[in-house]
């Protein structure tokens, strides 16, 4: 009996299990049928502020598959089709038509739902307001691009909020030559990080050209006499805009699936199982259905807790993970450790695991060392700065997090934690990490080995305790 | 009562050793007295091709503490002074002073081996001959570079020895200018990779000019009638030559210690336990002898077997772990999982864990895959092509090893399969970590987790076998 399987939201996530399921199951077994709000497939959203920087030319370079492709594989797709409702009971969705309005129910046998995450406005901010552009779609980032092409080159610009999205596009709009502003509310910008690394992203921001004004709560859009945006006004005063553009990150979009009766988390994402199965108010996975994606909240490995991690690398791994199961093969996600990566300009930024704020959150009692080095050997042409900062729990030395700001070729050795985190070993485990060496890529003592031997050498944990540092230490962390 | 510990060999495993015990044991507790053949301490042995090739431009660079900084240190250390004889049961050295020919006998109560390796050379290579070097040392760094300037720009160079040291003195003479040969044994350059991947290598190193000789044996060094080298001449044919440089590898400097009496590996290095207390005939730990560095043998993390790995980063970790015994808190080295990395030019270069060979070799059953993928997202500007190989074991899936040729940051990227080796993760669990993604920095999979995904997806293995690949895969390795 051909089973029907209804995927609502076409990105990575959605379209990642459908094809999987596909890879396993023909056509003959499995219909797959899906609907999309917007025009578009699989396409990296997170490649769209290097798109309004001019760095990527084009929006098509960044769909990876096409409709055409998905249906080419044997996916009935429906574009520019919203769901509207959902009925877990009866196992079946209404959907809309938003070029003609009609609708219609599907019947399915599974639901992936896959719906994905809105940005955050918030109230100065809401409905169409010309010249105010949150970047998260496609259309946006076209949107932006169009206003941009209308406006001069000296035109301000104002990027509110500070975290990834916000410091990515105060790049991309600087790199077009407009003065850019970044108002954000935290000490520092990128609150991913703590704020003794923080800075030295703002100094890399305010050398670059940006005016960096942290602390500052925006509060209210001021226009001129013709209508137009003429200036944000935050708790810091008020900065002159022709532009202002939001980076204040993203909620789940799970109307749907509230208006249905599910669940949702602290976060606001979906609840599932390890196998990404919806969990219903029972707490029991739901018959036929699944999720993934940014709608989600996920297992945090490290704090053990739920959290909200809306990052396409996620949404593809619970595409697969969805793909797998509804093709016979059983799968699971662990849950991530919350790697995050980003740059601005020549500056590499990456996190994984918890700051500081995060561990003392999670109730651990923490330590933490931060160390400076050379990208390369010292003596190798162009070494490049480095600092790392390594959190690890007092008593048995596990690593909490990592945090890395520095020059070309630091920000992805951040993967070394990242695996450290998810095997759980510490620090004292960690110093004695095989890692590779040679002058051209690393010091003889890669850079997260000498923040491991800090923190290790401190606590004397795990039968591996080293003293001393191979590199000179700035300072020391404990927990407030 | 003051202890005395005395060291022999003053580069990294020895001074390390010293330095981590005086941090730790000050002059009062502590005496300590070091050896030293050369006229240089704790240098970077691994930096000497770059300052061939004249990418850093003087030896001093390449030294990370020179003797007068140890010597400050309270560190009596004693330059051009070769240690002859050792009595392990009387804990005493005999040391000779190169200069005055003196002789005299020192007291121990904890000796450190740290007597290194020498490089191999094939029997036409013996002795002296003006032309021929081995480059291990800062003057064997010093006569290559006499050498070179005495020579025209137009002199042909004969690297013999494909492995790293090989490629990367054949760098360095190209880089000044020289028409290079390499040649080499073994049916591509690089064997610590499979060969399809050497190919690769081999394929970058003919496109930069380099003339590579691969499968040939160095038979005979052939010379002109005022004595100087013309060419070698190896199974594959005769190789003009007015310099010849050997880059066959190095063994372990164990004379002193085989002399003594002391059991050596299969590899003929000294055999320790893993807090590197030297083992005795009876398997015991000899009292107060310590070794580390390129004279020992090491244990191999994923062959489960001894193994000789020359390298200045365990040499380091060596040497930390015998100073923080010797300073009072344990400390062990757990072993290498195997990683190396270099670069011929732009092309980078990695491994670590078991190759195809050493797997077969470990009695291990195993299956790989092969994939291509893009250092960063595709369509992000100037994406590199990488090549990833990944060896698991049938059965369970435990990685076995990782291999990597590619463009500008692919290399580094080892770490990850370096942790992974060590914390015994399977494929399955190797596809779901959470590693860091941005377009600048990695494809949304990235291509370590593309290879993994692929030998998972095909061994069904660990509860998260996940089918298919996110990458054109190459091809699949068996064990034959």
């Amino acid at each position: 009996m051909t089973e029907h399987l209804v995927v609502v939201g076409g990105d990575a996530a959605g379209m990642s299990a459908a094809s999987q399921a596909r890879r396993r199951r023909g056509p003959a077994e499995l219909r797959i049928t899906a609907f999309e709000r917007g025009g578009h497939t699989s396409y990296s959203a997170c490649g769209i502020p290097y798109w309004v920087g001019g760095e990527v030319a084009a929006a098509t370079e960044l769909i990876a598959r096409t409709p055409e492709q998905h249906r080419a594989r044997g996916i009935d797709l429906h574009l520019h089709t919203e769901v509207t409702e959902l009925d877990p009971v009866a196992r079946r969705v209404r959907s809309r038509d938003l070029a003609t309005g009609a609708e219609r129910w599907t019947d399915y046998d599974q639901l992936v739902l896959a719906t994905g995450a809105e940005p955050v406005r918030p109230p100065w901010a809401r409905g169409e307001v010309p010249g105010v552009h949150a970047v998260h779609t496609l259309p946006d980032g076209a949107a932006l691009l169009d206003r941009l092409g209308a406006l001069p080159g000296t035109a301000r610009a104002v990027v509110v909020g500070g975290g990834y999205i916000g410091v990515e596009l105060a790049e991309a709009l600087l790199r077009r030559g407009h003065p850019v502003t970044l108002v954000h509310r935290t000490p520092e910008p990128m609150p991913g990080l703590d704020p003794e690394l923080g800075r030295l992203i703002r100094r890399g921001m305010t050398e670059a050209g940006i005016e960096v004004v942290p602390g500052a709560e925006a509060r209210e859009l001021l226009r001129g006499a013709d209508g137009r945006v003429r200036a944000v006004r935050s708790t810091a005063g008020e900065h002159p805009a022709d532009l202002v553009v939001l980076g204040l990150g993203v909620r789940p979009r799970t109307a749907l699936a509230r208006a249905a009766g599910l669940p949702l988390g602290e976060h606001g994402g979906l609840l599932t199982d390890d196998r990404m199965r919806v969990l219903g108010a029972d707490g029991e996975p739901v018959p036929g259905l699944w999720a993934g994606g940014d709608c989600v909240t996920v297992h945090h490995r490290v704090s053990g807790r739920p959290a909200y991690v809306p990052l396409g690398t996620h949404a593809n791994k619970h595409g697969l993970v969805i793909g797998s199961n509804l093709g016979g093969e059983p799968a699971a996600f662990p849950g991530v450790v919350g790697t995050a990566i980003t740059r601005f300009r020549h500056l590499e930024i990456a996190r994984t695991g918890l700051n500081e704020r995060e561990a003392t959150a999670a109730g651990l009692d923490w330590t933490s060392a931060t160390i400076e080095s050379t990208v390369h050997a010292g003596y190798y042409p162009d070494a490049e700065r480095m600092t790392v900062k390594l959190l690890a729990e007092r008593g048995g030395g596990r690593l909490l997090g990592l945090q890395i700001v520095g020059g070309t070729g630091s920000a992805k050795r951040i993967d070394v934690a990242a695996v450290a985190l998810a095997a759980g070993l510490t620090v004292g485990e960690l110093v004695f990490q095989d890692l590779a060496y040679a002058p051209p890529f690393s010091p003889v003592w890669d850079p997260v080995l000498v923040a491991a031997r800090k923190v290790a050498g401190r606590m004397g944990v795990g039968g591996t305790g080293v003293g001393g540092t191979g590199a000179g230490g700035t300072d020391e962390g404990r927990r407030p």
